[in-house]
């Protein structure tokens, strides 16, 4: 197995081995949950996120306080400490370290953030910066959001396009291929650089800000239906999900057709999907919008129907019962991988 | 360079590019603190450290708990949450994952703490599981302890032997070379094992709980001295460090005279020291081996005489001037790569 950890073997090794249960843990480890929250009893709660990224980056430092940064943003608290594990190949050590901390120093700022510890080390054996990052936040309980407090007739929302992390990571790791298959660099060059639109801190925050919103969740994983999925699972209700309402950047379109990859599996930082009461529809769409950012209704929240989410498309309805979607880039380094 | 980077590359690139500068951070990166100290406003605090280990180790998950717990626990803080960010390699992920979530949730029981989050994945091109760790505590700011509380007269104690963990460490990692010098087999297998003596929380807890203590901190790399110094610098004060009477295991002596290594700059997680007014010294010391454990005075806090530690050993004085003391593992390495 190559990337993050199945649900399944979360499931069987991980949950299982978390130490005490803790009552002043509100949200711990959970499937589609964003960040932990922890209760501080003085009317104020803290959320808590882990994130990390190896894959290799001309962005690392950058990235790395931006997506972890989501998470947080996304339970409607503001980001405001980030630490890091930053492990170094041997090779151009200090050049990389300098490289990442002036990303990471920017990031922050764009964000309000402060590093406030971490450790940095050159690591033998590794051919690549790796980090693993952490981020803070604190809050009133009361406003802070959640993955499952979505209610039935409330509206799905999605900001920006679909797969914008993964149309830069295609656009990056899969550019030979996508050559060959006649996609010009042009179209490479301008979908790699769908990274620089991956935060959805000020959104979020927005309409957290204006309680405009019952749930929100950041897609990652699994695309936007495996996002709709995880939001509906804990929720513990059914989405009806618009398929063709998705909006789709025409980079996007273009190199998912070339590989012959489903957008919607694809993984997906740089949204943020949230359910949003009908009598606050309008006002979600114009808070985002005010950010230069679209904002698209993608489906409707419904009672449980025996199933998480209904996938319509056309004029058929297909029905999805697991909330593990497995990315369409798991299928595409497997089948790089049986190529070699 | 190979390791934990230089405080003089932490203070050319790392401390300058740390974002925004939050007023409610109490203590940031700094040398010599062991953890971030934020104000909640509330009359709380909270404690934070971030911790990595990248060697090879039959220990890793349990080591990766208790290692980035001690940060905590000096700040006289119970360390109660704990996030990772796991790398493991593709060969026997699955097993490796297995061995290191027991490990974790065997240590976080021992210590009283819940796993709150993480990223677990498995990471092409690794040749061993790689962990980065975030613990984090909670406390009224009143009875957090610093680096940096150390006063005129008080004496120094440590916990334990010196180089605990580098012990472990020569014992595992340099045992070939050992046994060419003629190091027995029990003597590297006691020695490996001293890697499960590496907790200070409870006496560190203890001691705090009593308000025994002006300062406490945990000495890794440059040793016993190295962490003398940095409790000197962080506390603008000079120390009279008292060598000889530095304890040293049998195991410690054997192996460190064998290759060559200044056993009082060798890594040594395990130990906590801690400077404590002279009327606290007798019910310091009673507190800590009532949990089973050694303490011992080495040494003796003066007002800044232009100097960080004054070394006396046998009827000779040195004087020590530079916080950042060498770890002999770093030379040790670098005569194995030189012969290679």
């Amino acid at each position: 197995m190559v990337g993050k950890v199945s649900p399944k073997l979360m499931e069987k090794i991980v949950y299982k081995n978390l130490g005490v249960v803790d009552p002043d843990v509100l949200v711990g480890p959970a499937i589609g949950e964003d960040a932990a929250i922890i209760d501080l009893k003085s009317g104020g709660a803290l959320i808590v996120h882990n994130d990390a990224i190896t894959g290799a980056s001309k962005f690392l430092g950058w990235l790395a306080v931006h997506i972890v940064a989501n998470d947080v943003a996304v339970r409607g608290v503001k980001p405001r400490w980030f630490l890091m594990s930053l492990f170094l190949p041997e090779k151009d050590s200090e050049k990389l370290l300098e490289e990442i901390m002036v990303q990471i120093n920017k990031a922050a700022n764009e964000l309000g953030i402060m590093v406030i510890g971490g450790h940095t080390e050159t690591t033998p054996g590794l051919d690549r910066p790796i980090v693993g990052t952490t981020a803070i936040g604190i809050s009133e309980k009361s406003r802070i959001v959640t993955t499952s407090g979505a209610q039935a007739g409330d509206y799905v929302i999605m900001t920006k396009n679909a797969a914008i992390e993964g149309t830069a990571i295609l656009c990056t790791d899969f550019a030979d291929i996508l050559r060959s298959k006649g996609v010009g660099e042009d179209i490479l060059e301008c979908g790699s650089d769908f990274l620089m639109k991956v935060s959805v801190v000020k959104e979020a925050l927005a309409l957290a800000d204006k309680g405009l919103v019952t749930a929100m969740h950041d897609p990652t994983e699994g695309g936007i239906l495996g996002g709709i999925a995880e939001l509906a699972y804990a929720s513990r209700k059914t989405i009806e999900f618009w398929a063709d309402k998705v909006p789709i950047a025409e980079e996007t379109r273009l190199v998912t057709e070339a590989l012959g990859v489903d957008v919607l599996k694809l993984i997906s930082s740089g949204s943020l999907i949230a359910s949003v009461p009908p009598s606050n529809l309008n006002e979600a769409i114009n808070t985002v919008q005010s950010f230069g950012v679209e904002a698209t209704v993608i489906g409707r929240v419904k009672e449980y129907a025996d199933c998480l989410v209904e996938v319509i498309k056309g004029s058929s309805t297909t029905v999805l019962n697991d909330v593990y979607v497995t990315d369409e880039l798991f299928y595409l380094w497997k089948k790089i991988k049986s190529t070699c």
